[in-house]
């Protein structure tokens, strides 16, 4: 995707593989200072994961499959198969409940049967299914964008919430994906960016990339988008998911409920943009999804260019569920690489995840 | 009411008169510093005014009262309408919209001409008379909380907007008044407290008021929310207003029509409380009320202990509507002074304004 650095305009990706090293933007330093990061070992790959260098399940998958590759990379002596265990097990503990983190990890693995775990013969094999897994990721969010984009008429008002941008994948993003492909058409959009408290990823990084592919938006209260939506200023939503149920319903970031409610109420389309393995089959409804609490300061303080500061009165505690599950019937519907889909279509990706 | 300092509880207002000097606690040192300023000169009462040592309507209304009489208390010679017609244009002139604020002054004017503009006479007859405009605000503000308790249970979960506490009254407060006085009742309630982005009076102040009197409470991100209504958790809303329209259109802070909206789709009563002067019969409806955009530092940035940080990113603007309309069918009542009204019962306080 498009980033300006010092007035040079650069085709970037949120991570990639240059043997035997992993790249990545240090995102923790978005939007305020724009540095690459670069990891020799699967052991420092994996690190980044969980210090959230990279962050989003897409863009995690990927990682964790470089990773695996450079374990493979990394094997000197002893027992192969032993090494790659050990290695496994570390990368897979990187972050708790990423799904795609041990799929990037166990996809890498199942190659290395083929070769009879043969060290010197996986090593190519290896690399070459890491590259393909990236691949993957980036091809089902190209199609999430063509798909999206037939959605998108020239001069819609678009609102998102959170970061399911190209940062959180390897390119495209998942909810920004059409966004982008609608302006590659020639079309003209503006996009209300939800700052989404607690951590505003929406305030850092998806203006950050709205910025950078130079697309018209601004930056708006979370507080603020109902009475935008009530005043005909938006006429699409588009939003990611961190898990969609097997009856539609879906977990995603904090607010996506509220912003979901209110856009039905005055006749908005709501959509969420999900590659076809966020659909989990097993999950019967959002009910049946846990919702991670985070730590309270997210709420209570408040980080950025000048440090971190307490905004919030000393004496008080906070409460900080980091998602919330919307309903199936608040989704006008899914956008995915397999087409845009209503709930009750959302069957015929569920073997998606195999592939 | 009740704040402790230093271990100490003591009984506090937000401004008062101690001849010749008016009081007040310095806001926005909260919630982090608790001080009081004096000020002894009516040109020094109305600049804190315009710097928001005090804010909110009643609040306002009676600071300008304080402040009219101290012009009364600071004449020496020359022609005493005339000084007092500067004065009142000065003080009339601090807050652009707040129309308490001219009512203030206004009503300590009027007694002046029982005195036929005689000084001497006047000083005694404007401090009674800004006293009464005081004691008047915080009588409305002790019934509405008398007329809310009756609505809220032992143990209910009360979710509330912004800061329509007593530090924007003189008292009581409009939307904490209830649960104030629910709590002398002796009922055990949980206050879930927006921190209402983007100026944060729910985390700064509101939680500091709940903290102070003791009340059960945790500061959400205003994402959370409608999380926690569609969980159950959220068995009553109350918030204040700054104006409501003859048929009952509210305009408050940004973010009360999303929550207004989310209550309603989750069966949870949505209290709007207000003192009876907050009606204004003379506007039709919630779209004849303009509303304010501040400035977009309000959204890109945010202050605390600690200083003011950047959280947006550098090269993206925001927006920053300050208020949004709730229209009233979302609004189950409105808590008044005179009783707990529907919308279609408004117009018996439309003549309260007068009194």
């Amino acid at each position: 995707m498009r980033v300006t650095i010092k007035g040079e305009e650069q085709e970037m990706k949120t991570v990639w593989f240059e043997q035997p090293e992993v790249v990545m933007i240090d995102q923790p330093k978005l939007p305020f200072e724009f540095a690459l990061k670069r990891f020799s070992t699967y052991k420092e790959t994996t690190d980044a994961i969980t210090t959230m260098i990279v962050r989003g399940a897409p863009a995690i998958g990927a990682t964790a499959a470089f990773a695996t590759a450079q374990a493979v990379l990394e094997y000197k002596d002893g027992d192969f198969k032993e090494h790659m265990e050990k290695a496994a097990e570390y990368i897979k503990k990187a972050r708790p409940t990423a799904i795609d983190l041990a799929h990037g990890v166990d996809q890498v693995l199942s190659v290395l049967n083929q070769t009879n775990w043969d060290p010197e013969a996986s090593k190519e094999r290896a690399v070459a299914e890491a590259e393909n897994i990236s691949r993957n990721y980036i091809e089902r969010c190209r199609l999430i964008g063509e798909n999206g984009n037939k959605l998108i008429k020239d001069g819609d008002k678009i609102l998102t919430h959170c970061n399911a941008g190209w940062l959180a994948c390897v390119e495209w993003g998942t909810a920004t994906a059409p966004i982008y492909m609608a302006k590659r058409a020639g079309k003209k959009n503006f996009v209300w960016v939800d700052e989404t408290r607690p951590r505003c990823q929406g305030a850092r990084l998806t203006a950050w990339e709205m910025s950078h592919e130079a697309i018209d938006h601004a930056v708006i209260a979370d507080n603020a988008a109902g009475h935008y939506m009530r005043k005909g200023e938006v006429n699409l939503c588009i939003v990611g998911a961190d898990r969609v149920a097997r009856n539609g319903d879906v977990a995603n970031k904090i607010g996506t409920y509220e912003k979901a409610v209110v856009a039905k109420e005055n006749g908005i389309p709501f959509y969420v943009a999900i590659p076809s393995n966020t659909y989990d089959y097993e999950c019967k409804t959002g009910d049946d999804i846990p919702i991670e609490e985070r730590d309270e300061e997210e709420v209570t303080n408040m980080w950025g260019k000048g440090g971190n500061i307490r905004i919030a009165n000393p004496e008080s505690k906070a409460r900080n569920p980091a998602f919330d599950v919307t309903p199936a019937k608040y989704i006008t519907g899914y956008i995915t690489d397999k087409g845009v889909l209503k709930a009750n279509e959302l069957e015929v990706i569920k073997s998606a995840l195999s592939q």
